[in-house]
Parts: C-alpha cells; sequence; structure tokens
C-alpha cells in the first residue's frame, strides 16, 4: 500500500521533452497542464471542474488523502488509513480493526484520536520572501534563516484564523518554489464505517503492492464542528458503477515524497546507505514484532497497526532498492545531471550565478555517509514507533522551544504548527506497555549496534543499563495517561523538570546529545544539500522552463491517466477484478481467508461487480485514500496501492508497467447495501437520503 | 567472531607486484613462501617446521581449526566452535553453554555429536585429471564432468582405508588447480573443556569483531580411537607466557572463504544483490529469534546457539557490504580485470586460447540476478537452520542418490562424502520443536514473500497451508529420534515412501521442486561462472606466474604476520589486553556480566597476564581455532576473531589495519590454575603429568 515507482527510462520529466507525452506528473493544482491533457484525452476539463475537486479533496494528518463525498461533511478514504484510529478505538475486548466498524446512527460516529482534516482553500508564492531571508548564508545559518522565515510567513499568513486555518509553506522543487498553502482545516473528525482488517486486506502482506486484487481498502470519516457535521456543499458526485476500460481517470491528492529531482550522487547514497540500512533495521523490528504477535490474541490485537506499517514500508523500501541497482537508472540520472551541467556551461551568466552545486552536494554526501547512523539513531528516528518516547520528547522539547521567539525555534514546534502538535500529544489514545517495552529494547539494541558499545552516544543513552533493563524501565512511564500529559503541556519546563517520569527523565538527559547530532547534520548535510539544490532547481527552470512538475511534498497533487491493464514479460494484467474472483482467491487460510459475514455473503452480492481497478495515474504514498475522479466530476473509486513494478516510482515513471491501484465505488456501494446492510450510508452517498 | 576482511588499496595481490611485501595471504603449505617470510622477519623456519606444524593442525567438520597440544590427543580450539556441542549434550536442566563443562576425570569426556576431525597427510596434484574430463563442456554439462571426475578421485584416492582417511578434491585459484587432500579422519571427538559462555564471550554480539577485547574463546576436545585417547606425539608446544609485541608468529587453519579473485561484475552482484537479500533476511530471523529468546529462559536456552551463529554471520556480512560500497573497492577490481584483460590480448596465442571469460560472467550475472531467490529459497538456503528439514532432506537424497553410479550422483552424496553424512545425520542430537516451528515458518513466509504468493514454487511448498499452519505441522515430525532417521537411513526409499512422517512427506512432495531449480542454477549461473573463472585462473597463471594464494576454500593454509595493534583517524589501539580490564570493563548487564566464578575470582588472577592479542596475519571465518604459532613452534594463542576494521578482507587485505584477534595460552594456563582449579589439565598442557 502507499507508494509507487519507476524505472530508468522515465527519469528525465516526459513533459520538458517534446517526445511522448506520457502520464506523468503530480501536478500542483495552479500548475496543472489542462490543455494539454484535454488535448490528449479529448476532454473539457477546466478551471471550475479544477475546483471543484480540489474543494473536495482532502488531506489527513495522519499521512493520507481523502474526498468529500456528500453534503454531510462525509469523507471517503482507505480502510489502512484509519487504522491507526480504529485500533486505537479498540480494546481488549472490542476490535474494531479486526472486526471492522459501524454505527446504527450518526450520535454513534467516534472521534479519531490525533486526526485533523485539511482542506486547501488558497496558493500564494513566497519564492522572494524566503530566498532574500536566506541568501549568502551556508551550513546551518542556511538552514535557520529559511526556516525563521518561514515560520513568520505562516504564522502571518493565518494571523487572526488559526482556529480554523492552518498556514503551511510548501517547499517545491528542492527549494525552487516556495508557496504559501492555506487550509480550512477540521480538528473533530470522526470514524463512520470501517470493513473488517481482513476484508480491507485480503491478501495481506503477501497480496500487498501486488494485482490482481480483491480489497475493499475503503472507510468513510465525517467532519464535526461544534459538535455538528459539517456542511459540505462542494462534494464530489458518488458514482455507482465502476469507470469503464480506457476511461480517463484523474487522482487527487497528497503524494508523500519522490526523489525524482534527486542527483545521481545522492540516488547512490540512497541505495549504499539509507535504503539498506533501514531495510535491515525494519527486518529485524519485523520480526521481533511478528513473534511479539504470535505470543498471545491481545498481543497479535496491539501489534496489529503498526506491524502493519513496518510491513508495507520494508515493501516500498525494498521496491526502491531494487530500482536503483538497476544501473542503468543512476546512468541515465547522472546523464540528465551532465546535460543540465553542460547546459549551465554553456551560458556564461548563468554559470556565473549558479556556481557548481553537483560538487556540493557530492561532497555533502560524504558528510551524509558519516552522520546518518548517528541521526537516524539518536534523531530522526529515536524511539521508532514508541508512543511513549513521541510523547516525552515532544513534551520536552515544547517546553524548550515554547519560550524562544517564534523564528528561532525547531520547525516542529512554530506557532503555526503547535495546535496540531498538541492535538496529536493531548487526544486519548491507549498505550500499551509490553508493546513499549518491545520497541524500545529494539530501539536501544541498535543504537548501542549501530554506534558501537564504547561510543559516547551509547553511553549517554544507556548509561550502565542494557537495552533490556532501560527499556523495561521506560515502558513503565505513566504518559499514557492523557491528564498527565496536559498538566506536563501546561506546565511548561518547570513540571518538566519536577517530573519523576523515567520517561521524562530520559528525554531530559539524552536531548541534548540528540540537537546535538541534528545540528551536526544540519550544518554538514541538509543545509548544503538543500542550498545546492536551490540552485540546481534555478538552473532546471532556467534551462528547461517552468512546464514540470515538482518531487511529491505531502500536498495536493492531481495526476490524470487512464483506466489500463499492462503487460510485462508477455503476461497481460487485465484492468479489473471483481467480486467473483474474492470467493475463489480465499483459501481459508490467513492472510487468505474471508470475515464472518463474507463467507455467508457469496449468494447476495453480484458476482460482476468491479472490485479493483488499476489506472496509469503517477502517484505513490500519502496519496492512499485519493479520490480517483472522472471527468465529470464524479467520484468512481479511491486510490489505495500501486502495482509491484510501480515500487520505483520514487526515482521516476514509466508508462507501460507503473500502475496505480483504487477500489471501485461500486464495489463499496455493493458491500454497504448486500453484506454489512447499510442502507442509510448508502443512501447517503446515493444523494437519495440523511439519516 | 570468525572472519576477517580488506580494503580496496590491497585488491591487487601485493606478492606478484614487486613493491611492499605486506603479511598477505592464506598459502598452502605446498606453496609457502618460505625464503621470503624468513628474510623479512630474520626467521630460519624450514620444512620440518612445516611439517610438525601441518601434523598438529586440525580441521573440524562443524566449520572450525584446531590445533593437537599434547601427545594424549589434546586438541585447543575456541568455545565457539563447540558451542554447538555444548548446546547438543545440554538439556532443559544442565546448560553447558551457560555454565560451561568440565570433567573430573577423563572418562567423562563427552562425544559431540556430528564433529569429525580431519588432519592434512598429503597433498597430489590433479588438475590435468579433472579439466580433462570437463574440457570442452559446458552449462550443467561442465559441472557435471567435472564433479563426476572429482567424485572419481576422491573414491580412488582412499580406496582401501576409507575408514581411517578421508579424501577430497579441493578447487583452487577458481578453478586454476585441483589438488586431492588426504586427511587422516578421527570420528569420535569428545569434549573435555568450555568455559562459560559470558566468559568466552564477554561483551557479546557489542564486542564482536572488536578490539580491545576480554574473550576466554577457548576449549579443548580430545581424539579418541576405538575408546582410547588417540597418540598423537606431532603436537605443538603449549606456552605459558604470551608473544612478545612484534614477534612474528603464524596462524594454521583453515579460512573457510575469500573473494578475492571474482571480478568486478561479480561483486557487484554480491554488493547489489546477495548482500543486501542476505542481510534482509538474517535480521529479521534475527529479529524473530531476539523476541523468541525473551519469552523463556528454556527458550532463551534452546535459540542460544543458533541467534549466536546468525548474530555472527549477520555482522561478517555486514560488514562485507560496508566494504563493496565503497567505490574505490570495485573501482580498482575493475582496472586489475582491464589489466589483466589488456595483458591477455597482447598475448595473441594466450587471447585464442582463452577467448573472453569476463564476458561470459558478465553475463551470467543477469541470470544470477534471476535466479538467486529462487535458488536461495528452494534450495540452497531452504529450511534455513531446521534440523528436521536437514535430517529429512539428506535422508530423501541419500535414498536417491545412493542407487545411481557415483559419479552421477549431487555431490554431496558422492561416495568420499556419506560416511561424515551419515554421522552429522545419526549422531543423537536433541531436537526442540517449539524453535523448528518458528524456524520454519520464518522460512516459508520469506519463500512466499520472495517467490510471489502465486508462484508455482510458492504452491508446491505450500499448497493450500500457511506457513503458520504448515509449519506447526511439520515440527510435530519424529525425526528427532535417531533410532527412527537409522531405520529410515538404512531402509532406503522403499522405507522412505513408506513413512507418514509429516517432515519426510514434505520433502518428497518439493525435492523435485527444489532439484529442478538447483539445475537451472548450475546449467546457466555455476557453470558458466566456474568454466569462465578457470579461464581466468590460467590467464593469471600465464602473465604473473604462480607465486600468488588462492581464495580461502575452508582447507589448511598458514599466515604469516607478527604480533602488532594499529592506528586508525588518528586511535592507537595497542597489541594486548590483560586480564585487569576484564573486571574494569565489567558492568553486571549482559553481556558484560562475569560468570559467578569469576565474580569471586579476581584477586587470584595475575591481573597483568595477557589475555588477547592481534597480530598482522590474513584470516577469515573458518580459522576461528587456529593456533597462533612461533617460530620455534610454540602455541601461543588461538585465533577467535578479526577486528571490525578486517571485516572486508573477504576481499582484499589492508595490513595497516587488519588484524587477528587471539586469546593467549598464557591466559588459558591462568584460568585453568586459578579460576577453574583444573591443575590436570594444566600439567597436561605443561607436560608435566598425565590424568
Amino acid at each position: 500500500m502507499h507508494r509507487l515507482i519507476v524505472p530508468a527510462s522515465a527519469l528525465l520529466l516526459c513533459l520538458s521533452a517534446t517526445g511522448a507525452f506520457a502520464d506523468e506528473g503530480m501536478w500542483t493544482f495552479d500548475n496543472f497542464p489542462v490543455a494539454a491533457v484535454n488535448q490528449k484525452y479529448n476532454l473539457k476539463i477546466d478551471q471550475k471542474w479544477l475546483d471543484r475537486v480540489r474543494n473536495a479533496s482532502v488531506r489527513l494528518s495522519t499521512g493520507c488523502s481523502a474526498s468529500i463525498v456528500t453534503p454531510d461533511g462525509l469523507v471517503l478514504t482507505n480502510h489502512h488509513c484509519v487504522r491507526d484510529c480504529a485500533q486505537q478505538l479498540s480494546s481488549a475486548t472490542t476490535d474494531y480493526v479486526k472486526d471492522g466498524f459501524q454505527v446504527a446512527k450518526r450520535e454513534d460516529e467516534k472521534l479519531c484520536p490525533g486526526m485533523q482534516a485539511d482542506v486547501l482553500s488558497g496558493i500564494s508564492d513566497v519564492t522572494d520572501r524566503v530566498t532574500k531571508a536566506a541568501a549568502g548564508k551556508s551550513g546551518q545559518d542556511f538552514v535557520r534563516a529559511r526556516d525563521a522565515e518561514i515560520a513568520a510567513v505562516e504564522k502571518s499568513g493565518c494571523a487572526g484564523k488559526e482556529d480554523k486555518f492552518q498556514c503551511q509553506v510548501v517547499t517545491l522543487y528542492q527549494g525552487g518554489q516556495y508557496k504559501l498553502y492555506t487550509y480550512r482545516k477540521y480538528t473533530d473528525v470522526r470514524l463512520v464505517f470501517a470493513p473488517e482488517g481482513m476484508t480491507a486486506f485480503f491478501g495481506g502482506d503477501p497480496d500487498n503492492f501486488n494485482f490482481p486484487r480483491y480489497d475493499l481498502d475503503c472507510s468513510f470519516v465525517r467532519l464535526y464542528e461544534d459538535g455538528k457535521p459539517v456542511k459540505t456543499p462542494d462534494h464530489l458526485i458518488w458514482s455507482t458503477s465502476a469507470p469503464k476500460d480506457g476511461e480517463a481517470v484523474f487522482v487527487s491528492g497528497n503524494p508523500g515524497s519522490t526523489q525524482r529531482l534527486l542527483t545521481a550522487d545522492q540516488l547512490e547514497s540512497l541505495r549504499d546507505l539509507a535504503l539498506p540500512e533501514t531495510l535491515i533495521q525494519f527486518s529485524e523490528l519485523r520480526g521481533r514484532l511478528i513473534r511479539f504477535s504470535s505470543e498471545s490474541d491481545e498481543h497479535a490485537r496491539i501489534a496489529n497497526d503498526f506491524l502493519f506499517g513496518i510491513e508495507n514500508s520494508f515493501k516500498v523500501f525494498h521496491g526502491e532498492e531494487k530500482a536503483l541497482v538497476d544501473p542503468s537508472l543512476i546512468a541515465a540520472k547522472r546523464a540528465a545531471d551532465n546535460d543540465l551541467k553542460a547546459k549551465v556551461a554553456a551560458n556564461p551568466a548563468l554559470a556565473a550565478e549558479i556556481g557548481d552545486p553537483w560538487a556540493d552536494i557530492a561532497k555533502a554526501q560524504a558528510d551524509y555517509r558519516a552522520l546518518y547512523l548517528s541521526n537516524s539513531m539518536m534523531e530522526a528516528r529515536a524511539g521508532i514507533g514508541s508512543d511513549l518516547y513521541r510523547f516525552a520528547r515532544t513534551l520536552v522539547r515544547a517546553a524548550a522551544e515554547k519560550t524562544k521567539p517564534n523564528g528561532e525555534r525547531l520547525p516542529a514546534y512554530t506557532d503555526s504548527r503547535l495546535a496540531l502538535l498538541s492535538k496529536t500529544l493531548l487526544d486519548p489514545q491507549p498505550v500499551y506497555p509490553e508493546l513499549e517495552q518491545a520497541v524500545l529494547e529494539y530501539w536501544l539494541s541498535k543504537l548501542r549496534e549501530n554506534l558501537t558499545a564504547d561510543a559516547p552516544g551509547t553511553k549517554t543513552f544507556l548509561g550502565k543499563d542494557s537495552p533490556e533493563t532501560l527499556s523495561k524501565r521506560l515502558a513503565q512511564s505513566k504518559l499514557g495517561d492523557p491528564a498527565m500529559r496536559k498538566a506536563l503541556w501546561d506546565g511548561g519546563m518547570a513540571a518538566i523538570q519536577a517530573s519523576d517520569d523515567p520517561m521524562i527523565k530520559f528525554v531530559l538527559a539524552t536531548d541534548e546529545a540528540s540537537r546535538a547530532i541534528r545540528k551536526q547534520y544540519e550544518e554538514r548535510v541538509s543545509g548544503p544539500t538543500d542550498r545546492a539544490a536551490q540552485k540546481i532547481a534555478r538552473a532546471r527552470f532556467a534551462i528547461y522552463g517552468t512546464n514540470v512538475y515538482p518531487d511529491a511534498t505531502f500536498t495536493l497533487r492531481l495526476s490524470y491517466g487512464k483506466v489500463q491493464g499492462w503487460t510485462d514479460n508477455g503476461v497481460t494484467v487485465p484492468s479489473f477484478t471483481t467480486y467473483k474472483g474474492l470467493w475463489e482467491r480465499a483459501t481459508g487460510q490467513f492472510p487468505f481467508e474471508l470475515a464472518p459475514r463474507w463467507q455467508t455473503a457469496q449468494s447476495k452480492v453480484n458476482p460482476n461487480t468491479v472490485m479493483n481497478f488499476v489506472s496509469t495515474n503517477d502517484i505513490i504514498g500519502g496519496n492512499s485514500g485519493s479520490p480517483v475522479v472522472t471527468a465529470k466530476g464524479e467520484v468512481v473509486g479511491a486510490a489505495f496501492d500501486g502495482n509491484i513494478e510501480s515500487l520505483g516510482g520514487a526515482f521516476g515513471f514509466d508508462e507501460r508497467v507503473n500502475r496505480t491501484v483504487s477500489v471501485s465505488t461500486a464495489a463499496i456501494t455493493e458491500a454497504l447495501k448486500n453484506v454489512y446492510g447499510d442502507q442509510s450510508l448508502a443512501a447517503e452517498l446515493e444523494g437519495r437520503s440523511r439519516r
């Protein structure tokens, strides 16, 4: 789930060339190639269509996309986008992940802890402001000046309306552009419907990123304000039928991250260091979690969502690694780098302005390699999934940062971020001490292994403890209690320093070391890299023009394409699956087992209903839950995956084999009516009534 | 433990150049550079010295090296070389791995299951025979013709003396030479002494491959024949004092495997495929085993040895991977390839004979990449550590192979191998169903993941089962009973086909698929590669002469060097550690805790006794347990590790930083006398008495 890939042949952005016009690109709404797309697919989409789709597109703070599908704030997304919410609402006796979630009436809809929904309401260009603020600076000074200006822009952009809006400066084209995105935010998001985990994720990890596929990976949440459903007249129209083979479709959502504009040297660092080390780390954690889950039903339940996330990320990174070890990919990228370099060199004025940022990036790679593991263990991935550690670090850092001027804080603690940060911290959410201990033990043992036993960092984090003894003590933290978190959040540094909670004390003792490695990393790696990337972006605009799309940044993008299967190694994969295939694939054994109500539902379900379908849209992780929209503005599906061939989409797009995988609204309608018996929800979707 | 490394600068074998004469090389005893070594170190070693060392050098079938140190067949090796034996002799109530093993009298010495000790007694050249047999053949035909000739040579070499001798054809220089090694074999090897696991492996995985180090990684076994200790007059002299800093020392043992003669294309496949995939697999298995071990003391006990092996291998492969991603290493190797190619091209006669084997190897890499995972999952690493699977596969294959002529069998089942094979199969050894189930579940889930759920191979191995259900059933196999294995071994295919044991039935149902992938692999990968490598070896001999050493092959080699620390990044590491440092490093927390008898022994032990030391000898995994011998023929230590800088020794040797780590005989003597109170064993070592 979540992500997408791209082979070497496509590393040059096709639209900047005059050749084939592939279905490539995660376009910003203010730079969508309307004319070209209309021409290619013989359509007439216009600004009104774009505005309507944009107004109905939703970003979930939990890392997903979604869409408003009724006038009463009902939002369609994937099941795996609310999996965490369902887990948090469950208990040892009620398992909404396993058994699904349904309500008899709206009053039973339940708040998803920490979830915020954002609808993009405006985009403005702030490139000049941000660029000027950081001009002439380097290393950490560059990072600080830029971040301070971003904090100021965000604060002033939403001044006086912070309760309903969130402002975010988005860095596009690796710093070639900075745009202020203003969002209408909704902080009361409630779970309405989720199918059983085994229905949403039929085939489990083995089928993940594969097609044909038979997943009802859908769910509904609803936006609330002042205790009432939000009125949302600008919703998409629900289609009860599937799109046609070959039909043009659009995906509007928030692709999380791509690396298509990185230099060849940066890709080599990914191939040789970041991806292998991450795969190694995730594999061991995965192994521990699988065995943990096998110990009891309750262990299986409490580790379910975390294990799902680790396995999903593992599969994505494994696919990316496999794409990068194909020598042709980096060779093509190096050729593209050299092409741009040569064109810059041929333009003396530009060359004087740009210098040699490629050399700066190459130089930063040595520092990246030297600092990667320390930064990963002590800062970037510290705590790797431990809620207790996250709570404590957020509390400790917020207390310290809030006393500083806005422009001098760590970016996560600027005024524009504090509201969502406090929501994710303070909303009630269960904490499982046994799982916490297992995860902390894993993290601390890897910290010792990667830093080595005698390293100063290891001594700071472990002292005379072993990972086993320390994790046991830390898991006894009482930060699982939201009232305690609230007291520490409100009490600030005085309350925190007075706390005898073991996790608070641990973070107080280690945060200086974490900040120190972060500082080194900014000074030697991210600062020089970002500065150089900004220069390359300017060179790219100057040489190739602006009719290109930026790398993904978990902000709203629109991709276009058509419903279409693919052929690879002589095997043709069709565009659609139907319900018929679900029962054919079921073996009764995990993860190919049917939920109880599906075991008896076969006669009630139309076997020819399209269940999942593939299309040529260019998406990636973060796009999960994105509406698949027709040229008429109807929603016909929710994107939930890419095929395995697409697991290289991080680096480029190959229309021949890269595919988006979606669950059809037709299948959802059929299931709601004939399996879940939720006529009320079905009627709301079809616009026939409201409950 | 086990292995050693080498950076890029040394990829050209230094001895073939005229420059610096480094302490490089794992030399065969029949091609040792005696004169050069005597000159460099001002010594007078001679053939007599070589013969004496060779006659006292022992290969253990469990993958280690050792040496005879008294006239009564007493053999010194590492603790980690008998760890498996100690585990097999233990039970839920007696844990020799944790608590150590000592005997009051010789009658209490215990047979190590499956262990055979080999002493090399003769080497003869059979290159012509083997080469001619395979001449003109390619693909699997090449493999078969070569292997058939090897089987014939081995059989005739030991004809009539098979009960006491084992014959093995050793492939040297990637097929440039074939030599018949004749070994005096000892099949009754008994455990005499082992310290506590925490004493032998103080510092555990965090300290593994590091120095300074404080490990008493030693043990003793004794060779028996006809129920009595073997008389071994050709033993090494035990030294009760440590070598001096700078003193010349030799390591005589069986380095397992190096890849110094591989082409750059082969190294890229290691870097991009074999090593990352192996690291990923071992990491998940490691995670599962760590969690398994945390579930109970008994789980910790039964998984101990296997987890140790996985963690050790992981660290070795991780070090190798880090060495290979340094771009200078493969670049240097490619330059060396090109140098040899150019020299071949400049010699028309040689060029006509050799052709372009580098191109053949490059071509085979595509097939290697295509078949690697299937071959790994279904054949090469099938069962990954499951004893029940190993038993069943050995029984099934032996029954099938024994009906064929010797020359047509799989190599592991030729007449010369059957004796040891049956010993490793039939010797009593405990089987732990819970551990078996965990390991089998891991393997089968990775098989499904790597082959994909719908692959024919997955269907063959899993049928309609899940990895969870199938592993549970297979773990109920009764093959843990040695009498049942004996009955099936003796009963042959008829008995096997009549068996209703679930593991036997599983292997019967899957072995065809395993053999099929093996056949493909030989036809497309190992056949073409071996054939090409043989040609490259001939080119290398023709151009550079024969004064070079072959890659390691787990056969007897001699390396030379001196006791010496090293300096890296401005930090100088001294040559020695002493007992004093052991108590300083102990924290009381695993893995830095002292065994009970050591906690109270500090006042009884001379703190200045050298515990571990480093030397410049070129070794690698398989050398574990090798005697460290002085020019006088005294044994002063047992090699047990390399430093972390050496984890690249697979690809080359860098004398500046590569170091062998050994436990001193002085420390062993001190411990036997003053901690373990084993005066009898100490006296035997010092030649003062015999018990």
